[in-house]
């Protein structure tokens, strides 16, 4: 809420701007309504037929098209666009989008506070308006990956404190919270004392863990994938923010159905920039709805005033008197393709087009300089047998099944010839993670990783502490069902803890790809055959470019080519890439830290200990497919 | 919401509560669910079948009743009971209302912000959950009548740092607001600029005027009264709160049918002690609802879930794991008669009797003597002709037409007989109005109304200068439509300044009912052929008891009766009395200032000047019923 929201004189009629001849869609009463809009001092102040005199010093013809609502994004992560806030406005203001919930936990997991302060910071003062989250959990998997920080209550309060951040953001630890762990409960209490919002990301939790978790007072959830999952939270009172990606007829059906719908809001989540480039922002998910089935007044009303209520915008989320005046011309209610963006009484946008200019912003030297890592040779990426097993011929290893089209993955057992104690991959995909944030020394001379050290030290000798010192540990994984792959991709961006992790066919590809990406300060690299196919450079934080979208477009776009020359069979490349090394969603990822079972929270060795009866441990760790 | 809100572990099965085979209303889903309840440190922990070992350190069979969220009124007066908040609370606990927002206007009116803080002390710590709201509208109507304050921005800020004011209590001069009064925005704003939710009373405004108001950020009514205007008011995204006096089979088919529901609450508004005992609070509005056609489970949703997302309490309004245990029992959803009421997990009530024991308050010795009105005498009441006009024999006179049915009036004007000067009012009730706040001096040795001094002088020396001089003005009017009444009735407590009022059909009873009032410190009393009848004291501002239910409902039952044999023919005479002298609700009324066209701000003379020509002006001056 804009609490030095302040309007000059009523009852006059002087206003800013009128918009003429428009259906308004009104998401109080879930009609369509024939009038025009009156706007002054960028809140709306009458809504109807203006069939009285008035004086306007802007008028806008609508010809009777929609005016929609601004859209509002409830929960989202402006870096997965790998843009910065300004360039993310940029794009997708002429999209519809005009309010954003990020949460930054990307950055916050690179650089910590002094991340998520130097984001909040790039993002006032847009057009966009930004309300900002507190990242609650960094890392996400504390004990199974590393990242740059380490989340302690106390910097809860220290986020919460900074102008714009409003929410405390994802509590994706829910096995963490549902079992007691104390550190996070104090982290969701710092939050609650402070009256934010409690975002949450629920995922596979059901029965009485979902129960424990609930109770906390975080009341939200974005990874409902099914009518099934999505009534149960809806049931306890969590609001349900619904991704694209999970979009069904049937779950569509349900959301036109279910009987109390002011919990229900459409989210992006994560999108890549070249998916916001090709298909829009939220109005491609409120598109999506619509063609599955959702009535177009409740898909808009999930994207504008539903998400205004959830997020406490007692001033935004609809066209209505004493609202701010974020409204979205368009001329079907079907394409939900905008025409003319309006963010707070001004024209943003037009025809696709952001039509002002941004404020720019200059992150600190240190955050252009964030890939800890010593270059690699080949030979480093070697799956090598334990020393009493050098003469083996075989070994039986755990492997990551990808289903080559969400982020999901099944661990299976296969047995892989081994040549010279190198088990030999030929038909399988590798990959590599290495800690890149680098080495504090403690006081007895030990280097711990950062997030360690955050964690064992606190604040004050974590800020006091360089990073001084690169790492050389290497963990590695094998991947099942992307077939045919050739060459080597290597990315920064991986979520959530942003290790440089390295996919790749052969050795020698994968140790090209490591060695480009530190070198550049990080980014996404495609390498085949020995060469660099393409590389988009993060230089910020190794997750961000400061490029616009249209500097950064080609670069995507020549990425995605090699990838698709790279025969990487995945439905979408991007996030299966950014997604392998997050021990959050089930059911077998491989981190910084080694393989992760993520549903039973341990370790896996990649070699199986040979044992003569093992047939116990064959049978999957998991069958819960959520 | 409870900031302080904090649980004790969580995932293991030990509980303070077990409340065993209910069917549960569920709010989120609009469903009956078959369950148990659990309950720790007055927090709902598990909501379902409990098909696991636990310990419970208190178990309540439900025996297959129905559990409710204990009900939120957001929108009251507790004042209106004419009694103390713990009093109050005793009463309407067993009735299943477990939190209130009452705006406490009426102390607000008497004592100012010192009735308020007193008022908010006195709520504080009761099992009845109060989260109170700063009364913004000292006067209702400022020129047109005179309270024993006048607030001004300062106050609403100053009111809204006291704990537990959460709300700016309903802005009545919906006109004054409208029109750009900006001692009312400034009120506005000051409660906005802190996040103040921000209540209105609407009433009449209709199409610019009333999107003037709503521009404002004021967001609820609770004086809709039949489907057009609530759904004018819900388009512009106001919350309604739907009064029982207002319901009609066909309001409640909208309230059934309306496509966006959440914004639409039931409230009490102002419930008269003897109408509590009676019939019930909440659970009576909630019954009378059914009965007239809306559907059970949207009626509780009304009282439950959707006055806590307006109130903004997160931790109340459903039974849901992370909500506190506020929880009803009741053996059917039509008649919603409580049998088991529990507060923060304890048992509070059953079987309509409070079983908790309450906190004694005292209120400041200076609370007791407000009635700072001389002793009067029956000359005093007299209709005087104009000195140029005491020889005619009749006289034009400006009446107050009730419908006997509601607190609306319309404006007639009639012919009556002068005699001797003195117009005779036989046939007609006559109603007087003191102001009873007393004056001030002010430096110039000037006596002014405390309201007008604190106006004036402001809040330093309105505190340094106290009450002590008393007042002998006298306002008149007449009223039609009460016939065959016989006697005086008085009333301190008179909405909204609670001005010394009398009514009657012979000038001596009137006399003796002032007098009585003068010397008990207000209440309400009757008088016939020179006899006290009854007499209900209410030493507390001449508002308030201190006396409890079983106290309170015999004498309030013999005034009642009393009112009976006087032949008042009112369908309410309690609101009836308390309601002619509040220049809000349309269309004229008397106050201690004068007759007051309320419609169009002005005052209207008793007497009509004498004109050859004025046919002009015995239209009516506004036919607009709402």
């Amino acid at each position: 809420m804009d609490s030095d929201w302040c309007y000059s004189g009523i009852g006059d009629s002087k206003f800013d701007l009128v918009i003429r001849d428009v259906q308004i869609v009104n998401v109080f009463s879930a009609c369509v309504e024939d009038g025009d809009i009156a706007v002054r001092d960028g809140d709306i102040v009458y809504v109807g037929k203006m069939d009285f005199d008035y004086q306007a010093g802007k008028t806008i013809e609508g010809k009777h098209r929609f005016a929609v609502p601004g859209f509002i994004d409830s929960h989202m992560h402006i870096e997965s666009s790998m843009m910065t806030p300004a360039h993310f406005a940029e794009m997708v203001l002429p999209c519809g989008t005009t309010s954003i919930a990020p949460d930054p936990h990307e950055i916050g997991n690179v650089f910590g506070v002094e991340g998520v302060r130097a984001f909040a910071e790039s993002a006032a003062g847009l057009p966009l308006h930004v309300f900002m989250a507190a990242p609650s959990t960094i890392p996400s998997s504390p004990g199974y990956e590393r990242s740059g920080f380490f989340m302690e209550p106390e910097d809860m309060e220290e986020l919460l404190d900074l102008p714009g951040v409003t929410a405390m953001g994802e509590m994706m630890d829910f096995n963490g919270v549902a079992g007691g762990d104390e550190r996070l409960l104090n982290i969701i209490r710092a939050a609650r004392k402070r009256g934010a919002l409690l975002d949450g990301h629920i995922s596979i939790l059901s029965g009485k863990k979902l129960q424990n978790f609930v109770m906390t007072g975080v009341d939200s959830d974005h990874t409902v994938s099914d009518p099934r999952t999505a009534e149960e939270k809806l049931r306890l009172g969590v609001a349900i923010q619904v991704q694209k990606q999970f979009y069904t007829e049937e779950f569509m059906k349900f959301l036109n159905d279910y009987p109390v719908q002011n919990r229900i809001m459409l989210v992006t989540d994560d999108v890549p920039f070249i998916r916001i480039v090709r298909e829009g922002h939220l109005n491609a998910s409120v598109r999506e709805a619509i063609r599955l089935g959702l009535d177009p007044l409740k898909a808009v009303r999930y994207v504008t005033i539903n998400a205004a209520d959830r997020m406490r915008l007692y001033d935004r989320g609809a066209i209505a008197p004493g609202r701010r005046a974020d409204i979205v011309l368009m001329p079907d209610l079907t394409e939900i393709r905008p025409d003319l963006v309006i963010s707070d009484g001004e024209v943003v946008a037009e025809n696709g087009r952001c039509t002002v200019s941004l404020p720019e912003y200059h992150y600190p030297e240190r955050f252009f300089h964030s890939i800890h890592v010593h270059p690699v040779e080949a030979k480093d990426f070697a799956i090598r047998m334990p020393a009493d097993r050098m003469s083996d011929t075989s070994a039986e290893l755990n492997v990551i099944r990808s289903d080559a089209r969400t982020s999901r993955t099944k661990r299976v057992i296969r047995t892989l010839p081994v040549r010279d104690g190198i088990v030999d991959y030929t038909g399988w995909m590798k990959m590599a993670v290495f800690y890149r944030h680098g080495y504090k020394e403690t006081p007895d001379g030990e280097l711990l990783a950062v997030a360690e050290y955050r964690h064992r030290y606190g604040k004050e000798a974590f800020l006091a502490n360089e990073v001084t010192h690169k790492g050389r540990e290497i963990s590695l994984g094998l991947l099942e069902g992307i077939d045919g792959f050739c060459g080597a991709l290597g990315v920064t961006y991986a979520h959530d803890s942003h290790n440089l992790t390295i996919y790749g066919s052969n050795d020698e590809d994968m140790a090209i790809a490591a060695n480009h990406l530190i070198e550049c300060g990080g980014g996404l690299c495609a390498v085949q055959g020995g060469r660099l196919l393409a590389c988009v450079e993060l230089p910020v934080g190794g997750i961000l470019s400061e490029k616009s979208m249209t500097q950064l477009a080609p670069e995507m776009i020549a990425l995605q080519e090699a990838i698709e020359q790279m025969q990487l069979t995945h439905k979408d490349p991007m996030s299966f890439l950014s997604l392998m090394a997050l021990a959050v969603s089930p059911e077998i990822k491989c981190t910084d830290s080694g393989l992760v079972d993520v549903v039973n929270k341990r370790f896996l060795p990649l070699i199986e200990e040979k044992k003569e009866e093992k047939t116990e441990e064959r049978i999957g760790v998991n069958t819960h497919e959520t």
